[in-house]
């Protein structure tokens, strides 16, 4: 009786081994979230204080686009990124998830496709779902740090139903940040095919090794065919706020994304108060979350070169690591590793990588590592991956 | 290059009049806003209390159902209604439009058919495009108060598409409050046909003269085919709070809506600490808000019956009234109260009801009043009205 789309969404693969992991804690085995990107960093208190200093009597609905105060914050914010957005070009969201799915219903008819470099986040086979959308997967690969194949691969996956490239830059669940190579050779692609880019850079500021960010929003040749994606969630550690964008120079685009926002009325307006004032946090709030969390990628990193078996290339971005481990089965490793191991008490949640993947059978033997809590339980979660490796029965 | 169905969907028609209410601001004329359902009510200071108290450091995602607290007070809630939800059958969702769009994901695949009765809130309409689903609308008429028609008027409309019927109740944009033997008849066809039932119940506080609300979640013998949606923006007047719910006893639906809400994460964390904090608010509060809208109906009722020409019957629910005005076409009408008529530089912005029908053709010569706006406000409202009938050069 219920419909077929509904059916076949999967049930959210990051969050379906919580029952293992909550009976672990039942048992009194504690279990370091590895699995999660919910940054442990504090709200920077400019959110909240702006809220409470909201005077309206009455809590009105926000206009559709959003409150212009949250627009021009992010106006500005990008001329800090030096991408150059207006107020026009900017809708506010529901997080980088509503983002994505608008884009999604204004590029695509039902049966249309739109091209993901593979592994992806898993949630934008849901979003794909609720859209009608086919995801085509560009595959990559840990061994070469999940680079873009060349120029022919990728072309020969465009079809006439072909609407857009979606790229996550910095990548979730790899890592991986784009090369200025592969990002023209993703505008040549899209120029020579007429497609959209859809660049989701939500962990743009997740960026390490001195390397500077690349945004498509840089180039003008493409800038009629770039729709960024963007969310306040990971760079200021408010993913409750649930506050993101979608922003394009493509003003039909944009008269026509108005519509899909009208449909839901507004984003919550206090929120939006919260998220405009945090344009006052001074930069050193992220310079200093920027070290930290190199901190953090480079423990997890350097731990996972000294396992042997292990398969990793060093990510630049984002803060997870996808390994490829000497296991057959990773989800099964995760299940026992709530199941079956621990050490003085703790064990670890992994995310196995397999649903990263849209390709049959890839990814079985990858898992992904959020590296989003504290130092020292990192450190206590490699020593715990380690010897959980060793002594594993399912190795290859 | 952009999709079909993003083109198919109709600007908001509540909003499209403001280019002509801005310009008439602009030359210094008062426009009393008779268009949205915006109450001017005092939001309950619970609300914005409950979120300056919160302590945590880190605003992370809430669980994707909702927060438990927000829950449980729902459930309470609905106790104090007679209606028997338990907390594994609530998911809280984006305000009500979200409750309505993951009803209709839910449901239907695409082309599949929802009966709703006409006119409805023009909303539905872009919903659907983005669910891909038909609205057939099941006709009613100012002159019969908007009741339903008989039972094999509506048989005759149902296909082995049909899916649901959508019923708003009370209903906007008409007031609408439908009787005893109308919810008997929708049960019946709804048992007959195996057909779910989406009550939009979110006015369901708003009900005058007495009248006891009867749900649909009331009848066991529907239980498993009824979907709730509810809103906490018209009851506490905090449309901007994004803060509504989907209940239903069908497990199996429940569990469907599940991955619809894990794919956008969660809802905003604070403004679910703030709604859940509205359960402390006193009953005298809403019982306050109806005395103050019942006036408010009963001026705008009284003054409609006082206009030559003008048909409308007294409306029992919500806070809209539907009049058939003695003019060609209302939107015209609509334009020229903003254009070229004032009182003492003071005009109205009234919702041309056209959009409001499915069926080409219908409510033409309708308009909605919103009556959210305080009594002084309506008095001269409703003077201005009656002023323009007498004058309008495109009367009938």
């Amino acid at each position: 009786m219920l419909s077929n789309r509904l059916n076949m969404i999967q049930a959210s693969p990051i969050r379906r081994l919580y029952p293992y992991s909550d009976e672990a804690t039942r048992r009194g085995i504690y279990v370091y979230p590895l699995n999660i990107g919910q940054p442990d960093i504090e709200t920077p208190k400019e959110y909240l204080s702006a809220i409470c200093n909201f005077e309206d009597k009455v809590l009105s609905y926000a206009i559709s686009r959003g409150v212009p105060e949250l627009i021009n914050s992010f106006v500005k914010y990008y001329n800090k990124h030096k991408i150059d957005f207006n107020s026009d070009e900017i809708i506010i969201t529901n997080g980088g998830s509503e983002a994505l799915l608008f884009s999604m219903l204004a590029l695509c008819d039902v049966g249309d496709e739109i091209l993901i470099p593979e592994p992806y986040y898993s949630n934008y086979n849901a979003l794909a779902q609720i859209a009608g959308v086919n995801i085509i997967p560009i595959t990559t690969n840990a061994e070469s740090g999940f680079s873009l194949p060349d120029k022919s691969t990728i072309l020969n996956l465009v079809t006439p139903k072909t609407k857009a490239m979606l790229i996550t830059n910095p990548s979730n669940p790899t890592g991986k940040v784009y090369s200025e190579a592969e990002i023209s050779l993703i505008r040549e692609i899209a120029l020579e095919k007429n497609l959209f880019i859809i660049a989701d850079e939500v962990y743009k500021e997740f960026i390490y090794d001195g390397l500077d960010f690349i945004s498509f929003a840089h180039f003008e040749d493409v800038e009629d065919k770039v729709i960024v994606i963007d969310s306040i969630s990971k760079r200021y550690s408010a993913c409750g706020a649930r506050i993101g964008c979608v922003a394009s120079k493509n003003k039909d685009l944009m008269k026509g994304m108005l519509k899909l926002a009208q449909s839901r009325l507004s984003v919550a307006t206090l929120e939006q108060v919260g998220a405009a004032n945090l344009i006052n946090v001074p930069d050193s709030y992220m310079e200093e979350v920027k070290i930290e969390y190199k901190k953090r990628r480079d423990l997890v990193y350097n731990a996972l070169q000294e396992m042997e078996g292990v398969i990793c290339k060093k990510p630049l971005g984002a803060f997870y690591i996808m390994a490829k481990l000497p296991v057959v089965d990773a989800e099964k490793f995760a299940i026992w590793l709530l199941e079956e191991f621990n050490i003085n008490n703790e064990t670890i949640l992994i995310t196995p990588a397999e649903n990263f993947y849209a390709t049959e059978g890839l990814g079985r033997d990858e898992i992904r590592i959020s590296y989003s809590i504290n130092l020292e339980a990192l450190k206590k979660s490699m020593h715990i991956l380690k010897e959980a490796l060793k002594v594993y029965p399912g190795r290859k």
